[in-house]
């Protein structure tokens, strides 16, 4: 391969599904990913060629594995910024930027700066003791700061006493109030350097137990004004926080109003479906994004979209083989998709999408499919 | 991973674009393809993880790569046929089958085979001196029995004397009557161990050179009956022979009747306009055709979708980021797929796909991102 052939590498920090899918939207654009991935058996370590094991907090792990890369970016929101500032004095590139992530990384400074622009979100307060709780009356939502996913780092609180622990450890908390909600809905966008903007379709997220169990594309009903407001607010924090990428929008739906939930500047479980669903994935482009290439179309391929995640069963029940050949069998047009990671109760171990036109019909599918996945039922 | 979670290996001899893609849809199956690949730097090699480098045609590497496998596949039809027995004798699962491969490896033992059975093709001599091309009229087609691929191996001979040094060095030919034909066809099947198929759409090739740069999905203005046909041969080639995997059937189509020109037994470059176009791709149908899973459905997701070959162009001209961003801004819809190859003039180097429902639109799209990421223009 000589240097006029050469394409740019693509250097991801985190290797988990979302590497390892980015991955796969590499191969296809003739990038090779490099992935930092913290163990050789991450999701996207096992089947990526150009894969360094280091910690995302370890500065040599870190130079080392961004020299030769064109560009440096996000499996996760966990590198921290003095790790991204060394990158950055460095001569690297690093999309999104420091100054963006934060707002991925910090709930805080991420409340704060939406406040700043006047976007609408629940009413929130930064708790510096037990009393601030009872502002939004109980029982209200708390959040750490940093650290959360998936769930975790959040929680409903109705006695005040509970929180006690973790502010005596220094624990850095916000509390919100609980919004009376109809759904929740996420919205995608993605960004690059020279401003490009393209807005994926706004789609319903389902969550269980806090975790997101199901995507439904394009969110059903969702009224016109509502889309293009929805549109409006992720393209306008895009631009205001200077994201470049993906840039993933929680939103809640109140029946009146959307309200911004939480961000994410990577590709985002929300939009997995576009693997099959639009023209362009999250994955790809993110990718040509990241590269300030110009971005892809994201109409969709199909009227309706349903994913669901895969999580993990009880241990027990047929091989995950036999699960799979099971499920190929009840449902031939099933796509589906294994990260490669080991099984423990309620990890996200895969997803499953279906295209087709009828809502109920593909929800029923795609829940199925997921549930045999998952134990074989 | 524990044993209760882990998915088959599938091994795959051979690294050239084809392993490449079959990665891709490893990945999603949550599988792990590895690649026996004759260099390092090799198509699939740079992007898979499990790469062995060695020769197909060593035992000791064969056997090396073949320990863990549940099944060996193919990404070439080169491997001789008394290493595959050596696999076998050595308890290994190879598919499809030396028996059914032989008919792939070899055109003169293809053509001896479908003779048997009646199937239509274009009529044809072993050629054991100079005379025997006459029997057909001049100029007649003479193809090396094996070897050949690309329009390697294919020539047009109006001067028998032409064939006379192959045949002082003992190379096996074959004679054909240059049929008259409206066009060229390809149909794939995908076939099970346990005996499930399943039919794709069958296209239209055009070539050029002897080599395939389009593909039209579905063949434009084929009846019914024509398609009954073709799916009916596919069908019939696939269980008689007792391939396994997917079988590539390409056709001359003479306006009146369909013939079979080639046979090919591993997912074919007729077939690349289905990671796109149809719910399962080749790549992924392979995969499980070999695992003996149940097979996908083949139902196209697009009316139309035009594929077109990117082959390398003369040096020089804009560098390759450069026509690929070229592309992507000219064409937001378009699919790029590069192989990470070194560029060859006139050498396969990628493909891109474009769905739609007008096929001269899509023809012309499809035809002009080639042509940018050949040299820009």
């Amino acid at each position: 391969m000589d240097d006029r052939t050469q394409l740019p590498i693509v250097g991801m920090i985190g290797g988990g599904q979302l590497a390892r899918m980015t991955h796969q939207a590499a191969i296809a654009l003739g990038q090779s990913l490099r992935v930092l991935a913290a163990s050789p058996d991450d999701s996207a370590a096992v089947v990526a060629n150009d894969v360094r094991i280091g910690d995302h907090d370890d500065p040599t792990a870190l130079a080392e594995f961004a020299a030769g890369c064109e560009v440096v970016t996000f499996d996760h929101e966990h590198v921290p910024q003095e790790r991204i500032h060394e990158l950055l004095r460095a001569g690297h590139v690093v999309r999104p930027g420091p100054e963006a992530l934060r707002f991925a990384q910090d709930k805080l400074a991420m409340r704060r700066r939406l406040a700043e622009l006047d976007l609408p979100m629940p009413r929130w307060a930064p708790v510096d003791g037990a009393d601030d709780l009872t502002k939004f009356g109980l029982p209200c939502v708390v959040k750490t700061a940093t650290g959360g996913y998936d769930g975790k780092g959040v929680f409903m609180v109705d006695d005040p006493a509970r929180i006690a622990p973790m502010l005596a450890d220094g624990v850095r908390l916000l509390a919100e109030e609980r919004v009376p909600l109809v759904r929740e809905l996420a919205v995608q966008i993605a960004r690059s350097p020279s401003g490009e903007t393209r807005v994926y379709p706004v789609v319903e997220t389902v969550q269980r137990d806090g975790i997101c169990t199901e995507v439904i594309a394009p969110a059903p009903d969702l009224s016109a004004e509502r889309n293009a407001e929805a549109a409006r607010i992720a393209e306008r924090v895009a631009v205001e926080l200077d994201v470049t990428g993906i840039l993933a929008v929680e939103l809640f739906d109140t029946g009146d109003r959307l309200l911004i939930n939480e961000l994410a500047m990577r590709p985002h479980n929300s939009g997995h479906w576009t693997i099959e669903g639009t023209v362009t994935s999250q994955f790809e482009q993110h990718l040509r994004a990241v590269l300030d290439y110009p971005l892809g179309e994201v109409a969709m391929t199909a009227p309706v979209v349903v994913m669901a995640n895969v999580l993990g069963g009880e241990p027990g029940g047929p091989r995950l083989d036999e699960r799979v050949q099971r499920l190929l069998a009840d449902d031939p047009a099933a796509r589906v998709h294994l990260y490669g990671k080991a099984v423990r109760p309620g990890r996200k171990i895969g997803h499953v999408t279906i295209a087709g036109d009828d809502v109920d019909g593909l929800r029923k599918r795609a829940r199925h499919a997921a549930a045999v996945l998952r134990d074989g039922s």
